[in-house]
C-alpha cells in the first residue's frame, strides 16, 4: 500500500489596508483537505495555469489566522508531458530567472554534457557546490543574478538559479512550491522541474529533502507565480507560520540524480 | 459601415541551427488572413493565455521567408472584463517589468491622483514627457529600470516602463503587441493595457499612432511573452522585415487620454 | 571670539583575523586631539589625497576599543579652490556614484537651472523631497542607483545620489565624512561638496544639521574612500560606537541654500 | 644594449561644445616625446596620483587632430613598492571593479591557492579561460559584473574582472593603460598590476601581447581613471585613431606566469 502524507499549515497576519488576498496552500491531488480562516465571508476559487489554485478572500482590517490540513496517498504519479506551449513559456526569461543575461555564468560542464538529463544534472551539481544555503541572506527582490553574485541563498534562490541556467541551455524549466517531508527546519520549500525526455522531472539543488515524497502546491515561472499568500491590493504584516509535512513510512533515500516525477 | 484595416507583413531569416520556431503575427479577430512560408512542412498551432496564437514550424537550415496578410472590419470591440486571475497575474513583477524594485521612481502625481484612470493617465503623461523615443538605443535584455536610467528607448521600452509603474500602484497592466495604422516609420508596435473600472483599456505613452485603429497581435506580461518570432531551441539570423498596416478611412485623432478599448 | 567645537568618539570591535586596519576619525584642523587604543603596538600615519588621514594599526585577535577626543575653534575657513585635477577626478563616476548611468533620472529643473549654484541647489531640493530618510533600509553595497530605486536611505545614500547627479551635470562633486553638531540621533554624518564658482562649497540634502558647524573628517570620491574604520586584510566584527559633537555656542540656523565653506 | 621602443599615435575628433579636455597619452619614462595638436592655444599639464600625466586644452568648436611620438630604451625597470596607502586605495571597490559584490563568482581555485602570486595566477587563468575576447560586445558603462554576466569583452573588461577578483581576495590591484608592441590589431591596451611580495607586478588575462615590452601610459583604480581623452565639460564626437608601438628587437615570449615589472 502506498505511504500516506499529512500536511498541516498555520499562519497569521494583520491586514492594514483591506482588500483581496490570494491564499495558495492546497496540496495537489489531496485525498482530503480543509482550509479554515478566522473570519467570516465569501471567498472565490481562482485557478491558474499548471494546476495552481488560490482561494481569494476580501479581507477586512485586523488580525487573521489561516489553517490548512491535507492528506494524500503517495502513489506513483503519471509523467506530465511537456507541451509545445510549455516549451515556449518555460524557456523564456522571467522576473527572477533572467536567463537572457547569464551567458558568462553557465558552467562549461553543463554546456558540454550530452543530453538534457546530463545537462540538468550538471547544473544541479554546480549550484549545489557553489551556493551556500544561508537563511536570511537574500531579499524578496533578489533574482538569480543577485544570488549568483552573493554566492548564497535559500531554497527559492537555489531554484531560481537552476531554472535560469536550464533555460539558457534551451531546456524548459519551471519553479515549484512544495511540501517536503524530511525538510529541517520544516517550512514551505521550493524546487524546480525541467523538461527532460518529453516530460517534467523534479530536481532540487539544495538536497535538503527527498524528492520522491514532495507534494506540489503551485507551479509557475518563478517565485512571482507561486506565493502562498499574495496581496492583490491589500496590505498586511505577516505574523508567522508553522508548516508540518510528514509521511507514515520511512523517508526514501534520494541520491540527487535519480529521475523523479512530482505528483 | 465600419472602416476596414489591412495588414501585410513580410520577413526573412536564415536558420543556423534547425529546430522549432514560433511565428506569432496573427491579428486578433481577422475576417480573412493568410500566412505563407517559403518551405514545406507541417506546423502546429499553439494557443497561449489571453488569445495569443503562434504557429510553430520545425525549421531546416537555410534562408526562409514568411508573409502574412489580413483584413478586418474595425467594429467597436466589446470591453474585456478584468478577472481575479488577471489581477493576480498582472500586478506581479515580470522579466522586463520589475515593479517590485521601483518604489523611488514612481511619479508623485500618479500616487496622488484619485482613481485608477487618473493614475494611469499620470503615468502615461510622465513617461511621455521624461523618455525620449530613440531608435537603436536599447538592448533586447533591457528592462524598465534600464530604460528609466537611460531616459530613452523605443515602443517596447515605453510600454515596459508604464506597465511597471502601474503594477507598483496595484493597477493590473499587461503588454500588447499590435499593428498600428498611422505609425511612422511603420513597424510592429507595442502598447499596454491597464485594468480600469473593471475592464481592460489600452494606453500608449509614445503617442505615435491613434489607439482606436490598432489591431491586437499578442498579449502578455511583457515582451518575453509577445515576440513575433521566437526560437524554441533553433538558432537564426534575422534578415529584415517590412510591416504595413492601413485603414480605408481617415485615421481618428487620439488626444491620448480618451478611454479606448482594443479589439 | 569664534565658538569652539568638541568631538568625542568611542567604538569597539573584535578582530577575528589579525592584520592591518585603518582608523580615520581625525577632525581636520583640530587645535588639540587625542587618539587612544586599547592595545599596545606601533601605528603608521597614512595621508591620502585631499587631507584625509588614517592611523594604520596591525591588530591582533581579540576585542579592541578606540577613543578619540578633539577640540577646535570654528573660525571662518578659507575657500579651497577647485583645481583642474579636481575637475578631472570629481566629475568621473565612482563605485557608489555611477554618474555615467543616470541620464534618465536627472531632474529637469536641475538641467534647466542657470549656473552651477542653482543646479546644485535644484539637485539638493529634488533629493530632499524625493528620498525618505530611513535608518536600516540600505546595504553597504548600495550605490546611488539602488538608492534612487528604493526611494530611501541614510546620509551616505543622500550624499551619493547628490554627488552622482552633480557629476552627470559636469559639476565636480565629492563625498565628505563629517562631525555634525546638532545631528539627532548623533552619529558619524556624510555630506557632499560641489565645485561652484571655482571653490568647494558644502551641501546636505538630509538637512539634519547646520552645515556651518560641521567638522571635516575625510574627503573622497564616495563612501569607499571615507570609512572611519577600514580593514586592509584583517577581519573584524563591529561591536558599536558612540559619537558626540557639540559647540559651546547656539547652533546657527541653516536655510539649506546659503553658500557654506567646510573647514 | 637595451632594445628601444617607438610609439606613434594619431587621433581626431570634432568638438561640439567647447571646453577643457584632458589628453593622456604620454608613455612613462620616455627618452624623447612630442605631442602636437592641430590648434593654437595654451595647455596645462596636470599630474595625477601614480604618475599619470594629462595635458589639458581649452578646445574650441570644430575638428581637431592630435599626434604623439615617443621613444624609450626598455631597460629593466625598478620594482615599485606597494605602500600602505596603496593597499588602502587598491583593495577598495571602484566604479568598474565592484569587488564588494562578487563573493559568489570568485573561482574556488583562487581562494584555495597558497600565496598571493598563486592566487593572482589562478585569477588570470580563470579569466583567460572563461571570457571570450569579442570586439564591440561591451559598452563604456559596463563594469566587471556586466562582463562576467556576458562572458565576453575586450582588454578593458578583462582587466576590470581581474582587478575585481584580486581585490575581493584582499590583494591590491590597479588598472593600467599601456602601449603593447606585438598587439594585433594594434590599439591602446589595458592590463592590470597586482601587489605581490611587496611590489607591483603586471598581469594580462588577454595574453595578446608580451608584458615585458609594454609601456605604461596611465595608472588608476579602473578605466574611469585612465582615459586617453577625457572631456571635462566639453562635448565631442570621436572620429578615429591609429596607434603604433614597436620595438627594434624581436619580441620576447611571454608564458603568462613569469613575474614581470612594468616600467
Amino acid at each position: 500500500m502506498a505511504p500516506r502524507a499529512t500536511v498541516d499549515v498555520e499562519f497569521s497576519f494583520r491586514v492594514t489596508r483591506p482588500g483581496p488576498a490570494a491564499i495558495s496552500v492546497a496540496a495537489a491531488h489531496a485525498d482530503t483537505e480543509e482550509l479554515t480562516v478566522s473570519w467570516h465571508g465569501e471567498s472565490e476559487l481562482v485557478e491558474f495555469a499548471h494546476g495552481t489554485r488560490a482561494e481569494v478572500f476580501a479581507l477586512p482590517k485586523g488580525e487573521h489566522r489561516v489553517t490548512y490540513h491535507a492528506e494524500r496517498a503517495l502513489t506513483d504519479p503519471e509523467p506530465e508531458p511537456v507541451t509545445l506551449a510549455d516549451v515556449a513559456v518555460f524557456t523564456r526569461p522571467s522576473r527572477y530567472c533572467p536567463s537572457d543575461r547569464v551567458a558568462g555564468l553557465v558552467p562549461p560542464q553543463a554546456v558540454k554534457a550530452k543530453g538534457d538529463k546530463a545537462k540538468v544534472d550538471a547544473v544541479v551539481r554546480h549550484v549545489h557546490e557553489r551556493l551556500s544555503y544561508v537563511v536570511g541572506a537574500s531579499r524578496a527582490t533578489d533574482d538569480a543574478i543577485d544570488t549568483l553574485l552573493a554566492g548564497e541563498g535559500v531554497c527559492r534562490d537555489f531554484a531560481h538559479v537552476c531554472v535560469t541556467l536550464c533555460r539558457f541551455l534551451d531546456i524548459p524549466a519551471r519553479y515549484v512550491g512544495v511540501y517536503a517531508p524530511g525538510l529541517s527546519p520544516m517550512d514551505f520549500h521550493a524546487v524546480f522541474e525541467a523538461g527532460v525526455d518529453g516530460h517534467w522531472q523534479v530536481f532540487d539543488a539544495t538536497r535538503l529533502a527527498p524528492r520522491q515524497t514532495m507534494l506540489r502546491i503551485s507551479t509557475g515561472r518563478d517565485a512571482a507565480d507561486t506565493s502562498f499568500l499574495a496581496t492583490l491590493g491589500s496590505e498586511l504584516d505577516f505574523l508567522g507560520s508553522t508548516v508540518f509535512a510528514t509521511t507514515d513510512a520511512a523517508l526514501p533515500v534520494d541520491d540527487g540524480t535519480e529521475a523523479v516525477i512530482l505528483g
